[in-house]
């Protein structure tokens, strides 16, 4: 007779109940190959019946696994909290990572160093499985210590030769924008960027600044509104520009308020361009242009890299234009 | 000699170096009273430059201790992404968790059915010290449970008789909105509301509704821009009212691109309040009158109440209402 399952029950049980060997069971349960999508979904639906899951308290014991996917942040706390970024690809993440029963250890850190206190405190107390490394820096120290500490990671919006990666097709966005604006007769540009210390800011800046005919001036922020607006400021009295491009969001609200308290009408004199799409560049009049990219997808993606265990680097889809009036008129 | 210290030092080594008593140091790794606050920061101060931190697995095993809050939201794991209210939970949250190394285990839950099978996982693993607990609803089965299980928790942003909290003044804030809009002279009020489930929301749409002379008719929404959309036009067919109230950053965003595409010329045909205030806020055109909470320093409040196991209902200051364009007309 079949056993009836409970969340008491062992793999052995499982195992028979489904009439699959306890092999199929734990391929399923760890994301392995070697079994059929069909037998791999039976076994995760029959599991989540009957709410089961392995004695974490055992297994950590056992085989040193924790199901918690490590993250932390190396950003003022306060300014993450206003990214819409990070909070879509923590859900993304979530989305994927809690059908296996993983969760997501989160932490804010104020610095790179402490972000690498806070690996050494994790490999110590054993507190995950692996983690997803954001904002890759020019000679980043963590590949390497969570290389040295024989951690798992992906690297999430980046690249490095230590570890698997979901990276984003930075250069094409930033080319889509140039040509974008060229079309459109733009020759001078400012482009209010985030950090200088971020390996993606000064890649996207360095791909934005080979376009011709296109001459970029490149404004760098520590991310903050109030360095966006005097950066603004600084431009309208220097080169002044026909044309804005910011790094987010955040940026971007802060510049039009610049360029509208210096009586600079956006989408007539000026055009500008925001580098992160939502709700709030469709919500303001006029609407502005924006590169929209799925981040929700891009966490799905790097969660399933990290329970994958996937080796090398994996393309996101590249980022769209979403012309809207802020850059309807030609120059 | 005083031994150095390091991180594999014991806690009596730490006492010994410092001068202080074994107890003390314990009282202050685990936030308890009963030592100064200049003792408690040198201590502390000490652990930190010396990285040090309780073995977890030793911890796990001895008091059965994780260093880790839990905080699951039961919303779509879409909508959760794009409302800054949880990122700034969350960040708020961090700023004080990681001070004593505590990190913040995340996950988000189709249903409150999937987050009561998550709290039943975590205490079976014992993988969290406590959890906090948001959007409580009527009925609510979750403090139950979580005192069933024998699981600590704070209630956030709500109250409950089987655990401490942290409360958000809603009556004061909703009285102030209304005292605001009855100034300039508005009678017929629409107040698109988040879902009737939550228990803050009909907390809100009741205060609200008992501020004569206004005549508030309440849409309740699942929170998505397309449900403020068709709220905002069926009052436009029906009581068409002279003021719009929106619960959220989304739902304001847009109500607002439907009173447009309704030509109604916002702050001069319908005036318009947020009841939550954003850069989005600031940033529209005309500025969108908006009740401003300090969610950060919210989160900050949830996690000392969770590290401090205070007990009773903590009021978090009320809510400011700031007035811009959106609300400038009387009628």
């Amino acid at each position: 007779m079949t056993p009836k399952l409970t969340r008491q029950s062992r793999v052995s049980d499982i195992a028979k109940a489904l009439g699959v060997s306890p092999t199929a069971v734990s391929f399923a349960l760890n994301g392995k190959p070697g079994i059929s999508k069909k037998t791999r979904e039976r076994i995760l639906t029959a599991i989540e019946e009957i709410n089961w899951s392995p004695h974490y308290a055992a297994r950590a014991l056992s085989d040193g696994r924790t199901s918690t996917i490590g993250l932390v942040i190396a950003r003022d706390p306060k300014a993450v909290g206003s990214e819409a970024f990070f909070m879509q690809l923590m859900t993304g993440m979530q989305a994927t990572l809690s059908k296996r029963g993983y969760g997501l250890l989160f932490q804010v850190a104020p610095s790179i160093d402490q972000e690498c206190t806070i690996y050494q405190q994790w490999a110590d107390q054993k507190r995950v499985d692996a983690v997803a490394v954001v904002d890759l820096r020019k000679d980043d120290p963590r590949p390497k210590l969570l290389s040295s500490l024989g951690m798992r990671a992906v690297i999430a919006g980046d690249t490095s030769p230590l570890f698997p990666s979901v990276d984003i097709d930075d250069s094409a966005a930033m080319t889509a924008v140039g040509k974008h604006l060229c079309e459109h007769g733009h020759e001078r540009v400012a482009y209010i960027a985030g950090s200088p210390q971020l390996h993606h800011v000064r890649e996207r800046a360095r791909a934005f600044s080979c376009l011709p005919p296109l001459q970029v001036e490149v404004e760098y922020t520590d991310f903050s509104g109030p360095a966006a607006a005097a950066a603004v400021r600084r431009q309208l009295e220097g080169a002044d520009p026909s044309a804005y491009v910011f790094e987010n969001e955040a940026l971007t609200i802060a510049g039009v308020q610049a360029l509208r308290h210096a009586k600079a009408r956006i989408g007539i004199d000026v055009a500008v361009v925001s580098l992160e799409d939502s709700l709030v560049c469709e919500a303001m009049s006029p609407t502005i242009t924006a590169l929209h990219r799925d981040t929700y997808e891009f966490g799905k993606a790097v969660a399933g890299a990290l329970l994958e265990q996937s080796t090398g680097t994996t393309k996101e889809l590249s980022p769209q234009l979403i012309e809207r009036e802020s850059t309807s008129t030609s120059f």
